[in-house]
C-alpha cells in the first residue's frame, strides 16, 4: 500500500518572463505536468503573458492556479519583505483577480493558488502570514503549500481544501522546510552534481516513503497525511525539460501501481 | 422637454493614491456621486488603497467602476504611450480583473469601464484602440465615455452599453474633445480663474443644450443622442469638494425638474 | 559649557513626491533648514522632481545629501527587505550617483549621505548594512546617521566624517533607537498630542544634556561624543512648517548663546 | 581611399538583464567590440547588474558609454511614450549620473551615451527630443547616433562630439532610418533568412561605400561624412556572438586595409 493516498500530480511554475524577458520555453513543460502555478505580475510576468500562458494551458487541459508573490520583479518575489497582515490579505486578492480576468474570459475555472519565493516561506514560517494569504482567495479555490507547516494549520483553520507538496528539485532543510534562493545557485549546483536517476530517485523516496535526505545528510519526515499531492518541479533552472520528464516518468510508474483505477 | 432622455448623474475618479501618496480625501466626496471609477494600480492607486476604495464606495452605496490605465505610475497615465492593440486588451483583462477580485469579496458588482487619461484620450481618438480596450471588458458590464467618438462606435460595434460623459471641470476643444495635460495647469488656472457659478452655469448649459463653450471661446456640440449621462468631475484638483458639491446642486435641480419621478 | 561641540544644524528629507504625487511644499521649508536629504528615486522622488530640488536648494543655500531608500516606491521604503550586501552597495552607488548627476550640472557638492526609513532603521541595528551602504559613498561626502549605532562604528571603521542626528519629531526607544513606522501614526498622534512648546522643549533637552523622553517614559542618553549635529525634522508629516519654524527658533538661540562666533 | 576617414569599432548594447532575468550572454561578447552602451535601469539592468557590467568592460579595455532608455521596463524601452523636454533632460541626467557612479568607483571615464530603442528613433526623427536628451549628457563625453539625422544636428548644435553609427543587424527604411520593433521579430527573421555571408557583406558595403540595401530593396545613402564609425550589433538576437564574431573580422580585414598604421 501507498504511504499516500492519492494517485501523485506534478505542478510547475509559469508565465514567469516580463516583458521581453523570458526565463524558459514554457510551452515544453506543458504535455508533461498536471497543474500550473502562473505568474500574477508582482514578482514576474504581465498582462500580455498571463494571456498567452492561460490560453496555452487551457489547450493542454493543465489545470491553472494563481502564483502570486511578493511586490518586487527585481528581486523576483525571492528577497524578503515586510508586510503588514491587512497588506498581504490585498495584494492575493488583487494578484489572484487579475489571474481570474484571463481565466474567466477563456471559461477556465481557477483551480488552486500557491504563494510564490519568499512569500511562500514565510507562509510556512509564520501562522498569520499564511492566514492573510490565504484570507485573500476565493471560495472553493484550494491552496497548495508544505504540510507540516503553518500553511497547512492556517489552511485548515480557514476551511480551504489543502494540496500537499513535494518538491523534485529544492533541497531539504532537516527540519523538512525548504532552502528558498534569490538565484537559486544551490538548486544549479545540485543539477549540476545530481544526475536524472537521483532525481527520481529522489521523488520516488519521497512518494513511498513520504520521506526526504535533507542537506546535512539526514532524513526529514514529510508529514503529508491523507492530503492530495501534488510535485513541483521549477521551470527556471537549466535542464528543466528533463527533469520534469523524468519526474513524469517516476510519477507514471507509480501511480501506475498503486492507483491504476484513476 | 430635456435634450438628455435619463436623469444625470454623477461619477468621480478615487483611490488615486499610491502607496503614502494621497491625491485628495474620497471620502468627502462620497455622499455627492453616483459612480466611482476606480484605480486599478497601473497610473495610479494599490491593493490596499483598492480595497479601502470600494468598501467606502459599497458603504456610500456608490456604483463602482473600473478605472484602468496605461502602465505609468511616474506620469500618472497621462503620458502617450504606443501598446499593440494585443497589449490593450490585454492590460484591460488584468486592471479590471483585479478590481473584481476586490468586489467579488464584497459582493458588490462591476457598474462600469472608464479608460482614464491618455488612454481615454487614445479611446476616443483611434477606433481599433477603443476595440481594444473594450474587447477587456466583461460581459454586461457599462462603458462611459465621450460621446461622438470612436468610444461610442466601438461599444456599439461591441454590444456594449454607453454612458455619455459631461465634463464639469475639463476644457472641451471646438471639436468637442478633451484637453487632457499631465498635470492640469490648465484646469488649475481654469478653477482660479472662473468661479463655481460658473462651474454650475457649464454643467446647466451641458445638461439643457448638449453644447458646451470650447477654449477658442465657440460653441461645441455634445452629441449625447438618448444615452444615459454622467457628469464627471475630477478629484485630483483643488477645491474639489466645492466643485463636486455645486455640480450635484445644479445636477439635483435639474434632474427634479425634468425627471421629477425617477 | 553646551554638551554638544558643534553648533546645532537642522536637516529636511526633501523631494519625497513621485509623478504627480507630492508630500508637502518644500520651497516652504527650505529658509529654515541647513541640510537636505534629497530622495533619490528608489523610495520617492523622480528625475524632474530631482531637478528641481536641486534648483531651490541651491538657490536657498542649504546643502545637499543624498536619501537612498530601499527599492519599494510602494511602501516608501518603509516596508523591511533583505537585500545582500552586495546589493546594498549597488544601490546606494546608483541613488547617490543619479543625484550626483543633477549636482554636477548644477556645480553643487554632495555634502553627505544619509539612508532612508527601513534602510537607516537597518542600518542602525546592521554593522554589515552600514558597512555596505557605505561603501557605495563617494570619498569626502559625510554620512548623516544615529549615534551610538552601528552607523556610527561603520562610519569610524570605513574613515567616513559622522554627522550625528538629534529627531524633533520622531519618538526614540528607551535604548535610543527610533520607531519607524510605514505611515507614521505615531508621529501624527505625537503632533496632535503634543504642542509646539513641547517640540521646543524636547529640542532644547536633546541640546543641552544629550538625552531624550523614550516612549516608556524613561529617560534615553543620546551618546553624540564629539560628533557634528544636525536635527531631523519630517516634512511628510501635517504643520511641519510650524514644527520647522519652532525648532530653527531654539536652535538659533542655542547657537546664540554656546556658539557666539560661529 | 576608404569613404571613411577612420578605423572602424564595434558597439553592443550590453547589462540588457534586469534581476533574475538576462537576455545573453555579455561576456562572450567582450572580447570582439570596442565600445558598450550600457543599460541604466530604465528599460532594462539595475544597480547589481551594472556594477557587473562596468567591471568585465574594464577588465576588457571595453570603453563604456551610457545607454538611457524611457522609463517602461515591461516594454524594454522600445513602447513610444510622449515625454516633456524637461523630463527628456531629467531621465538621461538621472541616467548618466547612475551608471556614471560605478564609473567614478572604478575610475573608468565615461566615453559616451547612446539613447535606447524607442528614445533613439525620437532623437532621429526629432529635433527637439535630440536635444533636450543631449543636455543631458556631461561635457567632454561623445553622443553615438544615426548620421543624416536630427541627432546629428543636435549634436553639431550642441558643440558634442558625435560618432556616426552603422547597424550589421537592424534594417533600414528607404531613407536610411531604421525599423525598430519590439521584439525585434524582422530581426530575427533577418537571421534566419540571412547568413553569416550577408552579414559581413552588409557590413562591408556600409564601410566601403557608405551605401546599405533597404528594406524595399533599393540603396540607401548613409551620409557620414567625416565623423568617426562605430557598427552596432546586437546582443539580444540569437546567434549574436556568431553575429558580432563576424562583423569584427570583416572589420579588421577593412581596417588592416585602409588604416594599417592606427
Amino acid at each position: 500500500m501507498a504511504p499516500i493516498k492519492h494517485k501523485a500530480l506534478i505542478n510547475v511554475d509559469l508565465g514567469e518572463g516580463y516583458g521581453n524577458w523570458t526565463l524558459t520555453e514554457d510551452n515544453e513543460l506543458l504535455p508533461f505536468i498536471d497543474h500550473a502555478n502562473i505568474a500574477c505580475g508582482f514578482h514576474a510576468s504581465d498582462p500580455l503573458i498571463m494571456q498567452e500562458t492561460v490560453r496555452s494551458c487551457k489547450e493542454h487541459g493543465v489545470k491553472i492556479g494563481a502564483h502570486p508573490g511578493l511586490p518586487d520583479l527585481q528581486g523576483f518575489g525571492r528577497r524578503e519583505m515586510k508586510l503588514s497582515t491587512e497588506e498581504l490579505t490585498a495584494i492575493t486578492i488583487y494578484q489572484v483577480g487579475a489571474l481570474k480576468g484571463f481565466l474567466d474570459r477563456e471559461g477556465v475555472p481557477l483551480h488552486h493558488v500557491k504563494p510564490h519565493g519568499s512569500l511562500y516561506g514565510m507562509c510556512c514560517r509564520d501562522y498569520d502570514v499564511s492566514k492573510a494569504v490565504f484570507e485573500g482567495i476565493p471560495k472553493g479555490v484550494k491552496v497548495f503549500g508544505l504540510p507540516g507547516t503553518c500553511m497547512e494549520q492556517a489552511a485548515r483553520d480557514l476551511g480551504i481544501e489543502f494540496v500537499a507538496e513535494f518538491y523534485a528539485d529544492v533541497k531539504y532543510n532537516p527540519d523538512a522546510s525548504l532552502l528558498i534562493e534569490r538565484k537559486k545557485k544551490l538548486i544549479c549546483n545540485f543539477l549540476r552534481a545530481w544526475n536524472l536517476d537521483e532525481v527520481r530517485q529522489r521523488v520516488t523516496q519521497q512518494m513511498e516513503t513520504c520521506t526526504a535526505s535533507a542537506i546535512d545528510g539526514s532524513t526529514c519526515q514529510l508529514p503529508v497525511k491523507d492530503y492530495p499531492i501534488s510535485i513541483c518541479c521549477h521551470s527556471d533552472v537549466p535542464g528543466c525539460l528533463e527533469l520534469v520528464k523524468a519526474t513524469r516518468s517516476v510519477v507514471n510508474s507509480f501511480n501506475k501501481e498503486y492507483f491504476p483505477n484513476q
